[in-house]
């Protein structure tokens, strides 16, 4: 096999749950010095990060990257033990195959070679790796990036190596991600008895109105190649189990995905005087879990449509769909920020996996990637 | 003090929580027996039950009651022991001193009274208890209404001794109560992310307009002196706390207090067409516990007025508000059905009173409605 098939076997073997990095970043640091990288180790609390530079000055191209990976769930369920590699066919399984030891050991092959290549490439050329970019991501690129604007470290472009692609390596490339809010609606009422209604006030009946106007709200047609804003209710509770008493409170958690033509403080104003036309008595509190970040047309994306096309045999499709990434710590730091890696089927999934032909051809097109950016 | 007094203390020393009768119903027995009852007890699983009579033929007047109590709650929480009988300023204190161990008290010594000084009375005058009224009523009232139908035995009228009055004894008739139909609501929908809402189905989304409507619903204008019937949500759950996933199923609890305009039958099928027309994947499982009663104008409420006006001074107000009792089970067997008993206001509450003047006023009161019913 390949130099990136063995290294992302390396990688799967080690078994890095999150916020455990379990020494993934150690074995890529050890190639990237060798291959003339200076690499800083960034521990914060319980989660590992690794800053990998070559180069000097402008412009600034960063790959990043995570070695951390979601639980496997129950190992019985897999063909396989999710963290011993094993090819079946043309495929390589484990926990994190897809999501994303194959796209941080294509990214460690393609930096190896750019380097001796291009040993005096234009400006710098970095590697960012964190071991919690699947948990609650505090201590890794978030805190990384404000590390980063401290020092004046300026970037202007960002690959993401998160799984894009959907039916063969190169038809996707992301060039944003939906913004994401979250809020817990209390709503108080008064408690009581069922057959004495009058004595009492009942949450559920006055929440009821203003959630149904809630969902039914459209909020926008979408924004570029963004979809429309969402807002779904994940959770609602109410009551003791009691089937006699009229509960004294109500609790709705709910999340809303929305592309740049909102804001956080714009959806929260809007919501929170929805609540007060309806005379609601409640309380919200809101956890903002990633602002919106975009993209538009410009050399980056351009450059890496061009690559794709050459991959995948056709355009790619250009797309802002999708959760969260990381992606959405580094855009605020001024940097362009698009996503390229393998297809994405089978992530946080049982038998994970990634076409074991797709490892060496995505580490060739990041190559290729940085040849053009870097020239 | 008085008889009826020395006798409700004997019973609220009996600590009888649902459905332990703790044996208040032989102490009644056995006064009973001594004045001349024929007195059957009927125990079915834990529940005891006393069907006492003197007389035989028509018409058949039964008093119902209660021995059970609800549970005292924390003992500490109480100015005295709730199962030590104690009087402080004009108040008897003790658990089921309004709920009604006075009322049985009063039953018991009114029934003495009358066979005495009437021993060739017409008709029959029985008295029946339960240790199964505060509980799950299935193996109290309810079951014995069954057994006295299969054996052909008529009612014509019965006089219930919950604690009806609300400011002084006498003041408030209970001419009926409405029905209790209680439901479960499960949406189903399809779980998912809440950043891929096309791949998933929101059952909160899907309940969340019909529920509206449901709650918005005027049922009806009230019926004779009922009042409307009304709809209360007692518990909704979604969701299983993860702030991510849109969940697969709602569950919503509800329960209808509704007058005789009508029945439970059709309430079912109006809420089920309901959910039907807003294009839910439903489930619904209803549980009826108890139809409505009501006695209209005639001997027995007119007899009873006049009898409360002697004793409160005004003429009653003539209610068919409050929850449910067992009078519900009576009813269906023929019987003209009202409830007379103490000021309810501190009934199922820390340091539960009756007022001592009442409880002899209150035999008195039954005593003189028991003679103008059975001359
Ligand atoms: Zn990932
Ligand atoms: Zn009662």
């Amino acid at each position: 096999m390949s130099d990136v098939f063995d290294l992302a076997c390396d990688l799967i073997a080690r078994p890095s749950v999150t916020p455990d990095d379990a020494g993934c970043q150690e074995l890529v640091a050890r190639r990237l010095r060798g291959a003339g990288f200076g690499c800083e180790h960034l521990r914060f609390g319980e989660v590992d990060n690794l800053w990998a530079t070559h180069g000097t000055g402008d412009p600034v191209l960063v790959l990043l990257g995570h070695t951390d990976v979601v639980p496997p769930g129950p190992p019985e369920a897999w063909a396989s033990d999710p963290f011993r590699p094993e090819v079946r066919g043309e495929m390589l399984h484990g926990r994190g195959a897809a999501d994303m030891k194959g796209s941080v050991a294509a990214f460690v092959v393609a930096l190896e070679r750019f380097v001796a290549q291009h040993p005096d490439h234009a400006g710098t050329i970095a590697l960012l790796l964190t071991s919690d970019e699947e948990g609650d991501a505090i201590d890794g690129v978030r805190r990384v990036a404000r590390v980063l604007h401290e020092r004046g470290q300026r970037i202007d472009w960002c690959i993401t190596g998160e799984p894009s692609s959907t039916a063969v390596l190169g038809d996707l490339l992301r060039v944003g991600r939906r913004g994401s809010l979250s809020a817990t609606l209390e709503v108080r009422g008064v408690q009581g008895h069922v057959a004495y209604p009058d004595k009492a006030r009942n949450p559920v009946h006055a929440a009821l109105p203003a959630l149904a106007e809630l969902v039914a709200r459209r909020w926008d047609d979408g924004f570029e190649s963004f979809p429309p804003t969402s807002l779904q209710v994940s959770n609602a509770s109410a009551g003791t189990g009691a089937g006699n008493v009229i509960p004294g409170r109500m609790q709705v958690l709910f999340n809303l995905r929305y592309n740049p033509h909102w804001t956080a403080e714009k959806l929260e104003a809007e919501v929170e005087a929805m609540f007060e036309r309806h005379g609601l008595d409640f309380e919200l509190s809101w956890h903002r879990s990633g602002e919106p970040f975009f993209t538009p047309e410009g050399p980056l994306r351009a450059a890496a449509r061009e690559v794709l096309a050459t991959f995948a045999g056709a355009m790619p499709e250009e797309s802002t769909g999708g959760g969260t990434s990381d992606a959405r710590f580094i855009a605020p730091l001024g940097a362009q920020c698009i996503e390229i890696g393998p297809v994405n089927a089978s992530i946080h999934k049982i038998d994970e996996h990634v076409r074991v032909a797709d490892l060496e051809a995505l580490s060739d097109l990041y190559l290729a990637l940085i040849e053009r950016l870097l020239p």
